[in-house]
């Protein structure tokens, strides 16, 4: 049942890779078809990526768990260390690369795909004491809805869940909630609607970490582990996960 | 299987701040982004409210049962008292001030995240007899799709549909759709777009506790107690109440 | 398990209501807020429609079947008559005028919640052949729709998937997609966007009428009988039916 | 249980004149109500195809497996062959010709319903490397989306997940994603909104086929055969398929 760790990599690699063509290619749309309302270039933005990403999650789901972020594959390794039912280590190291990597092909794919040079830098600047608790208050919300889901048996619904939950911060943080770290740096790498300059990187992955600190608190005190957790069943085919399929039908993700 | 009341509580106080900071900061964010157009504004805080409270009521449900909403928990208490299915009222007591709380927390986090002052007070004035049956209509129409949810078993779709309802609210009801006296006393400490004026506060809260009863004559008329009551299944982990998980597994919240 | 019909009627009564409030209540706050483009009021009348019919086919679904439409009423009496297990006749009397009443009672409300008229006269003309065609379009579609979900065990996905359906007929058919004849006199009740004046109404009706003829014929040769067709299951409180509850439970909507 | 090869070719007829009368009728309607910004036009228009689209999949999938686009037709035939599950060369025969006819057929019925000349020739030039780029970027990653369902056994998601899909495209693709050669050819039978040159079909068409070649690669590495596939089920009326539902029953999809 298990599935190779190579294809798991590629799974992320190219599912990162869709995730970021799809911030990025959409941004450049919504930029040009709406010159005259910033609002309505960021709700179709917007609505391309909550659409976008519940598909990615569909997709890569049964082969690699869908992390596509390594805040939750952090977490995953973290909040499973002490039962040895989460990511471990060797396999964190092989999922991290694969999902930088990929979200760099990703906005290089979009680049090309609407005429612009294949690798660029962005010149848009996003800092701030606001936009970083943004950050921080996005990816702990994320941290909470994925391994909630996991924890209570419903990681089926992490499709549209996880892709409602980023739609709506789009809107209701200040940094528009980019809440990942491999898609902040794929980010950066194209001059368009939705890049970040190199420069406000840092502060964005670090806000990020922290929130996702946050958000792993509040699974253990809201969820705490063995209460409900995802296990194998019958209908396996039809689970949707967000960590490995071949781990999560043997032992749940209820580590913690 | 109970879980604690102070994680419950917990669990409607952190809930019910996000739905609030949902509903103000994508206010914020679209009355920047879009000036020149007020239904867009509107469309785009509707949208990210939807999708943001069906996500809400996934993370919440098994905790707490995802009340976020004095009118809800009021009326789970009433509709179940006959038959001592209902929330009891010392839990009543515990669920109240932790919604009213975290509606101020969440109002307050929205605020800060967008750089404005922690707390202020809307100078919107929200009053008049249209806007009052709006909400008692809107109020009245959510415990209907709420309970009548629940008493046919089919709570785990109310992330779903309490999302679509409040979504579609928005625009059909004329008051926009608070129909939650804990959200609305929240909205009074923002000065933005879904502000609302303190003294404009009491009336649209008598209006919503007048819907609410409405729509609990509602519930008893189509759907009289014992019909399709929701009641324990094998597959609790995948049910999203909107009551407290512990008691929906025990015996439903077909009581009234 | 049988419903009392009385307690049916009033639901179609107040469903209808409720969805014909949406329609014109949406258009009204629509056509206030984004005055500058017919364009987006569609669009935001639109999403709050297929939002609020998904809603009101959830909740009134188990109670009387949520017809909600005439076209609908006369399909089930129609293709059920020769098993006898479609709406009797007499309670077919019971419904459409419920729907009737019920359409009006839903556009006074919404005039009156947005400090119009309680009653009033739409005097926005709708005729000619690509309008007529384009209820028809509409109309043999949503038939389809309904009855094909029905057949195939799917009633559960109707509140979804009709709101769906009619939140895109509003925009690929030429006349918005009325499609339902109860809807269409209440909405002369009212003048304001969603409104139609008295003298289309005739017109509109014949061709929802006709497509409601080609949409039976449709269903008739892509469904044929008693393949695949809903039954009763244990999960019978988890199923949202287009047709009463109670008949639904006996012996399926399959007769034709 | 086996559904006439005649009736599902007629379902493939429909169901694609219906999903091309939904871009088609769309566009127009986006087109003449938002006339001042083009965003919004698409974002009218692929709202509409998204859900439009949806419903098609959920009431032609009993019938035919709602293939709708001989890219998936060939995919199928060529997954499939090594293991005599895929789709027959004869009745690939009948599927091809009955969507395309089916497309040009929808294209006209739109063009009436719209008040325009039944048969025209679309103007609008669509071509350059970054929109093929585009088609065969958005090829692949539908062939992946609908056989990665199938082998995984959820195609009853594929209405939702295909919907949310090309509506993502829309926007991240820079060609808005046609990655189907009869809805191609169907559109270049319209001088409107969505229409494309005639000059323009042959390379679009010649990308979305070796796009869909990258796809059926794509599926073999990621799901490879016998893995989770689609078997029968006792819920058979309960799924939806994208390839005939009377092969599906018997022996799965899970060809290759």
């Amino acid at each position: 049942m298990s599935v190779p760790l190579a294809r798991r990599a590629a799974a992320e690699l190219a599912g990162t890779a869709t995730l970021v063509a799809v911030v990025v290619g959409s941004g450049i749309m919504a930029a040009r078809l709406s010159p005259s309302d910033t609002g309505l270039e960021l709700l179709e933005n917007s609505l391309a990526t909550a659409a976008g990403l519940a598909v990615v999650i569909v997709v890569a789901g049964p082969v690699s768990g869908a992390h596509l972020n390594p805040v939750v594959s952090l977490a995953d390794w973290a909040l499973g260390r002490r039962s040895a039912s989460g990511l471990p280590g060797r396999e964190l190291a092989a999922y991290l690369p694969a999902q930088v990597a990929g979200a760099i092909a990703g906005a290089m794919l979009a680049n090309v795909m609407f005429g612009l040079p294949a690798v660029a830098t962005s010149a848009r600047d996003r800092s701030g004491g606001g936009l970083w608790l943004g950050e921080a208050v996005a990816t702990a919300g994320l941290v909470l809805v994925v391994f909630g889901l996991a924890r209570s048996g419903r990681s089926r619904l992490a499709p549209a869940v996880v892709g409602a939950y980023i739609g709506a911060a789009y809107w209701w943080t200040s940094s528009t909630s980019f809440a990942n770290p491999a898609v902040t740096v794929g980010r950066a790498f194209t001059d368009s609607f939705a890049g970040i300059a190199p420069g406000s990187v840092p502060a964005f992955v670090a806000a990020q970490l922290a929130g996702g600190l946050v958000g792993a608190v509040a699974v253990v005190v809201f969820y705490p582990a063995g209460r409900g957790a995802e296990t194998s069943s019958p209908a396996e085919g039809d689970r949707l996960a967000v960590v490995p399929a071949d781990r999560m039908a043997e032992d749940g993700v209820s580590g913690g």
